[in-house]
């Protein structure tokens, strides 16, 4: 395989900066607008449900994240989300906590039901649980599903008409029929809080500029790993790794993503 | 021109430590606090309506940002400024994203209009759409706006009777008779979110000890911009400049701002 | 004394990794998230009233901190609170800003009437203003109280059969009996904001496995302030020193906590 059509996205997006719309939680929503930024996406935040609408129209994708859910916020994501859909905006939903309460569960099958979701991206846990397939979820933190994630998640693709990323030391995704395995990224980015969400978030930038959500999920986990890599290399600990990871992300280069991506088919 | 009387402000600001309430947007909310206690100030974030008059009653100065906004907070805004008002304690407003949507061009313009807004610092774009200048604004970005800045920040703070800041790579401060500008800055303060609203609340730091909101504007644009230099000259990327910015500003002198300003009338 | 008890259990917190649910406010909230991973907890962050009672339910310690109040987030704390009461669950209450407002001052009260608080944590003006000791508070930021801050705690703690934890230059921890002081830390702490919050989630992470709310806080004040110690002796600023103090202590080993707590009895 190669890496140009990933690298040659990876330029289209520099190049056009979209706006990237989030609905996000409280806890990480700056390290959303900044990790966008760094992509090269420009990030807005916006939940009123006065101005959702008119915000997602002008978007070139919407990152809806239930991070910190609370009930005006569905509804909200649900008027941003249906506006995204009739422009044909690419939706980017992050599952955040399902399966830790039902509101979280139940809300994001909602938001799955009553929008066209374009890249699901959870953990293993959460996939599990919107899968149906006994995922573990504790707080926020997967602690697994039951069986092939990989079946799993192909399954749930091709049944909901979604691309299906699950984020984990090798990241799977998946549209139902195509699946692909990236292999980038570093332990420590489970060192601190909101890596998930960014990756969320670069996903977003990514299929902005895309009409193949695969590849954009791809490009936008790989892109997002090999910083990963690269920061945890010169990281003290936590918070320094956390520094190095955007600051690597934003100096990457299309070539860097063409020399250093680890994809492979399933 | 001379430095000093910039110089002198920073020196007063550092003695005095002045409260600066924040009624602001939770995307850039902690950089806001710690840029606040950077610069010298007593960062306070309060919006509750229960609350807020209590709280800006006793502060040095209040700082609206709507970077984030919905209708509650307008209320908590609008009770916070006319305490504030009547008090005498400037009042600082960031129209975060004014032309992007309906909400944020009406909030602003209302808040301009209810209340007696000492200092408004935008971006060229929401400056330009809140004067009738045709400002370009998408997301929280300014794209311009039609026709000469320094005109229109000028006739706009003499109609309305404000003090103007336009933040760019030269920053314009006004009060329709005076027009000062500031050419400190990097471009990198553009590569991550929220220094707009980080020099929003340096200007409330001080406004908070100064009668004059033109001398204390161009003394926050300066000695942010400075920071920005010395943050850019150590950075790997966005976030390690970012570091560097709040350890610039926190270690900068008044000596440094004496020396290092560059502020010309217009 | 030696300081043997501590290094186990900051031992067992790592071994454990208890789920650390807060209810807090939204400008420390990332920082209280990454400093829990820090510690050894799994932090997660949840406010809803439909989900809290579930959230708090799993949880090895509930953490609720006022620093930016609403009305709701009030009622969502005293669902959260009576599941911890009912399942034993530890609550560690962080009053910031009591004693500012009205708000603070009687919501803090009404949170330590409700419910059993196991440890309750704040600044000398607060602790003061609860304890009725004409603690003086301005902002979030203590001026002080008047009188005995040892006594004033001591006696405060057995009145309401609570742990209370007075943090300053030495912190003071006492159930009503006995009176420890932790005399780690450095000044650079009161550099940022956010050192209190995340003070509290430490201590709800260490309190998530014990069972002597006393020890618990003693441990946690003296790992967060070794972190403190370490940090500032390589900071440049401000934020170079969050930095650290994140990496410090992560890196920290219960072996550290032995020989660097200075930990001695009132």
């Amino acid at each position: 395989m190669t890496n140009r059509p990933y690298a040659d996205l990876f330029s289209h997006l520099r190049k056009k900066r979209p706006l990237v719309h989030h609905i996000t939680n409280y806890v990480t929503v700056n390290d959303c607008a900044n990790i966008t930024l760094c992509a090269g996406g420009a990030p807005v935040m916006a939940d009123a449900p006065e101005e959702v609408e008119e915000m997602a129209a002008v978007a070139g994708a919407l990152v809806l994240n239930i991070g910190t859910l609370n009930r005006a916020q569905i509804d909200s994501m649900l008027l941003a989300g249906r506006m995204a859909n009739e422009r044909k905006i690419p939706v980017v939903l992050d599952p955040v906590g399902a399966g830790a309460t039902r509101l979280r569960t139940e809300s994001a099958k909602r938001l799955l039901d009553e929008l066209q979701i374009s890249i699901l991206k959870g953990n293993a846990g959460e996939i599990g649980v919107l899968a149906g397939a006994k995922g573990k979820v504790r707080g926020v933190d997967s602690h697994g599903l039951e069986g092939d994630p990989i079946g799993i998640a192909r399954d749930f693709a091709k049944t909901a008409g979604i691309t299906v990323v699950v984020s984990g030391a090798t990241d799977i995704v998946t549209d139902g029929n195509r699946v692909l395995l990236v292999e980038n990224g570093d332990p420590m980015m489970g060192s601190i809080s909101g890596t998930g969400c960014m990756a969320a978030s670069v996903t977003g930038a990514f299929a902005a500029v895309s009409d193949d959500p695969v590849e954009a999920s791809v490009a936008a986990m790989a892109a997002f790993g090999i910083a990963g890599e690269r920061a945890a290399s010169g990281a003290h600990g936590p918070y320094s790794f956390k520094t190095g990871l955007f600051d690597q992300l934003a100096t990457l280069g299309p070539e860097n993503l063409m020399n250093c991506a680890r994809i492979k088919k399933a």
